[in-house]
């Protein structure tokens, strides 16, 4: 679920007579999202979604999530845009927690990804990068290569007990990908989504019935890193079959839909594969960490490890971005 | 969580071929409810609620249901209304289960009961009696006094870990409230809603900032039962403060404007006490068996008895409406 703080009437009604926005009419928590509470708020005159930033989420850098979906929104990127109050300000607080009303997008996100929903996907991305060319602020990766070691750290008392002999097997592949990682300036940097997975990207289908882009959402896990990075957490999220089978024609998809509108140079093309292989390392850490620190009681859903341990697997033995079919 | 079946798209673009309520414009999942899967569903022509049936509803009592609201809403009560696709059928499948369209209400359930939420919700519920009054079918109470036995039964064996003696204390309230509860022709029945909770009704403000009832919601539990029941499981539902302690204030204008629409016989008022017995033990009964019968570890919130334990021990001391204060 993903309503973790409930919102007292009268403190919703003294929050929304902080902005300009209409009166209350309607009021509900939203399934999706892991993170953070989320309300589809309705008011006479229009639609919103109103967040509650958990405590997985620093307070501190909410200025930055909020503030770069305001200047892609400016730029024209289908994203939502948070609403100021009467005051100005867009980060408030409700319940005890920050909050902001953003604007709420139309749009599905695909339950099971179509070789057509690619290049699109690879277009608004190319979009999300050039549109945050000139963004003035910058976020450090916590969950970037630096990371992984402190989390896989984090793992190697209990790691084994999802599958014996996956932290040896990690500590081979971190080694491997920290050694083949670009050199700093190697390849562009800029502010990257970093999580854009099918839950975080509307579609709508156009006169003609094929899917376009109506909105990205969830900028939660947003930071400056390599533009090239973006694209890997792009083909492993949305690359492989439900049984484990890399699709070569959804990733050629998406890096045409992306090349479209923002070219890779020779070096981000050439380091595809090990990019690949860090984000595959990147999520499996994050969810065995998840897995070996989570009560087995909590109310939350532990998303299994393992399959990222495969996608890795997979990238590992795919040296160059011809193995992979780009 | 309250999304237990997901829908892909290829399902829910067939699904919605098969009705004439415009283009899908967005789908997301409603974190209220706990029986079954919501997802709210906006189209280029309106918004509505599409609920996936799981499987604690028994699928032949669907037609009921739907059947209640149905004749509800064309009384003029504000209730879900089943959507018919183009065959006239309300009732469907999707993802391999029952689902059906119903209309968006507006509103907001109160997360913190109000005095002046009182009298609003016992007209509605007043007026939902009145409306049901020709209603041409009929389902029996499957929690009411002939289910709290069995359902005791089921909780004998580990009843006592939520709290020591409690098997013994309910087998005495039981034999009590099965002893005094009204004989059969000695009370008005009917259609009633059986589980009006606050998260089962919305409200709006009228012009002048006082609440009105917008939409009652979840006929999931609706049977054919004393519509004086009804009155019971709201006194238990809305009339106790988070300190436990029974708010007359409440009750008392809960009674009012219900009798404003729907004066109560002498008969019913007198059978208050043991019909607030009755509903105290049909919500402790059906969360301990949930309590004792749910592993620790699903994703599902266990709802702690013992508030019922409380609100059972403090209506089982008040032998009279008049020692409630009504």
């Amino acid at each position: 679920m993903a309503v973790y703080t409930e919102v007292s009437d009268e403190a919703l009604r003294a929050f929304l007579g902080d902005y300009d926005i209409g009166g209350l009419v309607a009021f509900r928590g939203i399934a999706e999202g892991v993170e953070n509470s989320n309300y589809a708020l309705r008011t006479d005159r229009g639609d919103y979604v109103l967040t509650l930033y958990e405590k997985r989420v620093d307070p501190t850098e909410l200025p930055y999530f909020l503030g770069l979906m305001d200047h892609l929104a400016a730029r024209g990127l289908a994203c939502p845009v948070p609403v100021r109050g009467r005051d100005g300000d867009a980060l408030r607080e409700l319940a005890g927690r920050p909050a902001a009303i953003c604007t709420f997008l139309e749009g599905v996100w695909p339950r099971r990804v179509r070789p057509d929903h690619l290049a699109p996907l690879g277009q608004s991305l190319a979009r999300l990068h050039d549109a945050s060319g000139d963004f003035p602020a910058n976020r450090p990766n916590a969950l970037g290569p630096k990371g992984w070691a402190p989390l896989l750290e984090g793992c190697r008392e209990r790691g084994d007990e999802v599958a014996p002999g996956l932290v040896a097997e990690l500590d081979g592949h971190l080694a491997g990908i920290l050694a083949a990682w670009p050199a700093a300036g190697a390849l562009p940097v800029g502010q990257i989504h970093a999580d854009l997975f099918p839950d975080n990207v509307f579609f709508l289908d156009d006169a003609a019935g094929r899917p376009r882009v109506s909105g990205l959402i969830d900028f939660y896990f947003a930071c400056t890193d390599l533009l090239a990075y973006d694209i890997a957490v792009c083909l492993n999220a949305w690359c492989f079959e439900a049984d484990g089978m890399f699709n070569v024609t959804k990733a050629r998809s998406l890096l045409t839909g992306y090349e479209g509108v923002r070219p890779l140079s020779l070096a981000e093309r050439a380091a595809l594969p090990v990019l690949c292989r860090g984000a595959a390392i990147r999520f499996l850490l994050t969810r065995l960490y998840d897995w070996t620190h989570t009560p087995a009681d909590a109310l939350v859903t532990r998303k299994d490890p393992l399959e990222y341990l495969r996608k890795l697997r997979f990238f590992a033995q795919a040296e160059t971005a011809g193995a992979l079919g780009l």
